[in-house]
């Protein structure tokens, strides 16, 4: 089992996977710190859960021993790169993409044969090389994807060995719905934490910035329906979830942690993804234009002199 | 001649009106170390126009002596608090706005019997007590308010005084033209400025801000259509205008300088005027709506622990 892309979301499951005895747990990352870290420290988790994680971490793709699963958590923007070098080791395994947005799997099906479509809700951040804070549990669910798909016996095995290490996952035939949620969802709230500043809890508590919230979200919704995605479940739920005061409240949306930090966002495959599809569809999506049009403006003037 | 609010407008009005023998200029401001400063060394430009403005400052309404002309340039919610206090030294004249934004006058014309209805254009920036950035030089229109008219000839005298000060200024029978397409460039420009942290002429220039900023123009243009109010000209050439390397280029918008500094903006009477007049007149404006509530979220954010 390879990790590739150890941030946040990569972590937490390299960190609970970890926590198996028949798993060996692999992670690949750039971050030279991050990595040097977790092989002298073990991956810790704080906060949702309070665990440490015997990982063995490289920098070097080639270090990579073959492996039945990768779970790709890098940044969209980060897809490409990542797996062309570590394609390698999963010929003869599956790749699961378990990132925000739209499009990763088919650039993961560009370099593996064997690719499952994932969507995961735990959250979290990095607090320093081999620690992350752990913020918010959740659920993942992975599929075939549809033109490169992973056999459904390994899917279902995949799921098997993130829900026994701790990761409650969830196989199923079509993973889309789960998909659009959240790809809805994220792209409904996390630009709008960017923008304002505002935690998660009050971006979706906010009566102003929930009737803005919620108009995105229809957008997104009608994109669904056009390419004949059911969601699973109504992305507003998410949304009322993440406005209650015990919950995710105070959470930090990565796209506001990127603002802060001033590192390129997501945005292109959020709502700049609903809005190609919704161009490809004919569906007019006005509300995320303009959102992708600002987040890119924020990201433009961190360059400004 | 008082001038009511002295910040970077409200400067250059005050600042080169003094410049006329014929006039004496007082000015009406809260803070005191900007009314100590103007008081011993004069009120300072730099800029687009370097002049030293002899101006009598006080922090206290009480000290205006009657005047003709009240010329009224505070931010939009100081409006009612600032001529409730400064409404006895008009009774026997005539105040002009030459706000941003829609519903000053309305406010005036609460505490005073002759309104005049204005627009300017120019801008800058307060860089210290007694001291003001000229950033760009511009066009005042003014003219009678509608329900509380000052009468013509009072409109024609004031703009001919501004005129004569360095201040061009130009009387028509109906000003709700130039009003109406200054709100529309503000709205459009001035929170997209806020938003991104981009000047004026990167907002202006940036294709996908540019498609925003222009749809911002097009809900603005239909609701001062529903009021029957025509543009005296198109508010995109403002906008081809501030896109110009030459001009206002590197000019951070008024709301962009608040946002910095952590200040409540305008945005009420800006993009949020236009919402509150659509809604009357039965149009929709999906954009403003958005911009108005990411802006309030973004104030929200600076009380946030």
């Amino acid at each position: 089992m390879a990790i590739v892309g150890c941030g946040a979301v990569g972590s937490l499951f390299a960190a609970n996977l970890a926590q198996l005895d028949e798993v060996e747990v692999w992670a690949f990352d750039l971050d030279r710190e991050h990595v040097a870290a977790i092989n002298e420290q073990g991956l810790r988790l704080s906060g949702a859960g309070e665990l440490v994680g015997e990982v063995r971490a490289t920098t070097d793709a080639a270090e990579l021993p073959p492996s039945d699963f990768g779970i790709v958590a890098t940044k969209c923007m980060h897809t490409a790169a990542a797996i062309e070098a570590t394609a390698p080791a999963f010929a003869d395994g599956a790749v699961c993409s378990v990132q925000n947005g739209v499009g990763n799997e088919e650039v993961l099906a560009e370099y593996a044969e064997r690719v499952i479509r994932g969507t995961t809700f735990p959250a979290g951040r990095v607090l320093g090389p081999g620690h992350v804070q752990w913020d918010v549990k959740g659920d993942t669910t992975i599929g075939p994807f549809e033109p490169s798909p992973a056999p459904m016996a390994e899917v279902e095995r995949l799921a098997a060995v993130c829900t026994r290490g701790g990761m409650p996952t969830q196989a199923v035939a079509d993973a889309r719905g789960p998909q659009w949620r959240k790809l809805i969802f994220n792209a409904a709230t996390n630009p709008i934490g960017a923008l304002t500043g505002l935690t998660h809890g009050r971006v979706c508590d906010d009566p102003g910035l929930r009737r803005l919230v919620s108009q995105l979200v229809d957008e997104g919704r009608a994109v669904a329906a056009a390419q004949g995605i059911e969601l699973d479940a109504d992305p507003e739920e998410l949304i009322d979830h993440a406005a209650r005061p015990d919950v995710a409240y105070d959470h930090k949306a990565s796209m506001l942690q990127d603002a802060e930090a001033h590192r390129q966002t997501e945005v292109d495959y959020l709502n700049g993804g609903i809005s190609r599809v919704g161009r490809e569809q004919g569906i007019p999506t006005p509300l995320n234009d303009a959102i992708t049009a600002l987040i890119k403006g924020l990201e433009a003037s961190w360059a400004q002199t």
